[in-house]
């Protein structure tokens, strides 16, 4: 037997600990193909609250009654499975269990000996390929140009951030704490860095920390911090739309600022992407960050939850921002 | 001595005679460079709106008490101009004056036997080109694909539609009046035409005329029937900012839902941009849209207003949707 934690009720506005539920549940019989597994860290991400919900989206939603499934690292402990052995560590989408069953078919081997495995829920795996495809193929950026990222300090932004610098950018990051503005800038170098939930002036604030405007706008929240950098947006500029953390939670249609009129006034672009468009492309994504992560130029940090039990109260937190970097649970 | 209208106060909301005023002025003396013109078409387009007000745009606004600059037609009743002479047409930025001496610099010779010079100011003009870069360029329309377009019957809007049939696409129009409805599909050949006037579910019509949602929308109109459209677009849609006609007068911030969510479930991409942008790729359009309309595949129809002094009439005229076609005055 083991512990699983199932949706127990579909979130209206912000998910609560009562969303969810941990049962004991049997681990199903190991045979040709399958391998048993030992749940080493898990993922926590704001996607899922998508799925949480019964919406149309990209992606179907989870069934009230059975667990949530999301990125993980997992140790393998039996297999049945070709090329797959004990003490095996393999990354995959897994349910929220601490040990399983599972087919092996889809998942991707990693060795901790070339990062620590977090790494690979975060910059070496879809967050950091997130900040790489949406930047560069969307973003286009060049040097000396100006890129703004909302969610700055997340596990998506931080890399979003540390590319474009690579790339030569001013880079402007907008988060909601001191002590991440702190940290953008001293440690990972950002130009400068804008806390939204004191400024009183988000546009002003804004303006002053892009002297030259907006060439790119890296968005991972949407809502009126959005509102205030399309305001300062630059002829042919590109505004990724990568998420829209402020308003997974929303219990009415959120209604803004019409931006088509920007849009076309400055001949921008904007585009939304998920990391999955460039699935061909994983394996050049995955080769560069790992080459920027070993020489350096690509930091990277986890906000840690330990405990299997924990996973409901570290994916609520993600919506308060409570996580510098990649918000993970260490089974 | 002759006549001109200048703008003689910018307007709040939707334009008025009173905007503008009818003026006697001096011909300017004919020197080395110079052509002296005798205007024979104006054009009048929504665009000229945004320079009326003396907000920051994409060009410089008009001065009060000078007059407004728009495209036309014009004779060559003199000239010091190497290139012109005495009966030559010309194509240009001219102001709203009967008979003008102005430089050369910047004119284009059109010749009335290959087209009527109308088309020179509509199909195969800026609204021709519009259309096609706009379309083509960032639309890319694949065969079998559906493309919406507002503003249909416009100048842009007809050559849109009708390039998307050419291309192989189903294509939906959106218009405010009846026998633009009927204009489009039975003289066109659109596939379906919606009232939005008339339509009391604009989304519900939209989706009966576009069985399989949308994969390009052509925007020349915004608001809500934008967003009519943008609920039904597809993944990997592709939405053309060419004009916001029903934003042109207002007098607050447009507000409405907030798209980026949809722009991200979607993979969506929105692109805006002015005709301008594509000025070195001018001649090989210009050769697409002749052929078309040589081949008699691409029709087209202005709705004329005759007399300089209706130049005032036929611009406000825009805004009401009171043209099929483009919209020009016949001095």
């Amino acid at each position: 037997m083991t512990q699983k934690i199932v949706l127990k009720s579909r979130p209206v506005g912000v998910p609560t600990p009562q969303n969810f539920e941990t049962q004991t549940t049997e681990i199903a019989e190991l045979t040709t193909g399958m391998v048993r597994l030992k749940a080493h860290t898990f993922s926590v991400d704001p996607y899922l609250r998508g799925r949480m919900s019964d919406a149309k989206s990209y992606i179907a939603p989870f069934a009230v009654g059975e667990p949530i499934i999301g990125g993980g690292v997992a140790l393998v402990t039996e297999s049945k499975a070709e090329g797959l052995k004990v003490g095996d560590y393999v990354l995959g989408m897994f349910p929220w269990q601490e040990e399983m069953v599972v087919n092996a078919t889809g998942m991707q081997l990693v060795d901790p000996k070339i990062a620590p495995l977090s790494y690979y829920l975060g910059v070496l795996g879809m967050p950091g390929l997130t900040a790489y495809f949406g930047l560069l193929d969307i973003g286009k950026p060049h040097k000396g140009e100006t890129v703004v990222v909302s969610g700055a300090a997340g596990a998506v932004g931080l890399v979003v951030g540390q590319i474009a610098k690579i790339k030569g950018c001013r880079v402007v990051g907008i988060t909601g704490d001191l002590s991440k503005v702190d940290y953008l800038i001293n440690e990972l170098g950002f130009d400068a860095a804008v806390n939204y939930k004191t400024e009183t002036n988000l546009a002003g604030a804004l303006a002053a920390a892009c002297p030259d405007g907006v060439d790119v706008y890296f968005d991972n929240v949407g809502g009126e911090i959005s509102d205030a950098v399309i305001s300062q947006i630059n002829k042919a500029s590109r505004i990724i739309i990568c998420g829209q953390i402020s308003m997974y939670n929303a219990t009415s249609q959120p209604v803004g600022p019409r931006i088509q009129p920007t849009i076309l006034k400055k001949s921008a672009l904007m585009q939304g992407f998920i990391v999955n468009n460039y699935a061909s492309q994983f394996p050049e994504g995955f080769k560069a960050l790992a080459q920027w992560v070993g020489s350096g130029m690509l930091k990277y940090t986890n906000t840690t939850f330990h405990g299997f039990e924990k996973l409901p109260d570290a994916f609520i937190a993600l919506f308060d921002g409570k996580n510098l970097g990649k918000m993970i649970v260490e089974v």
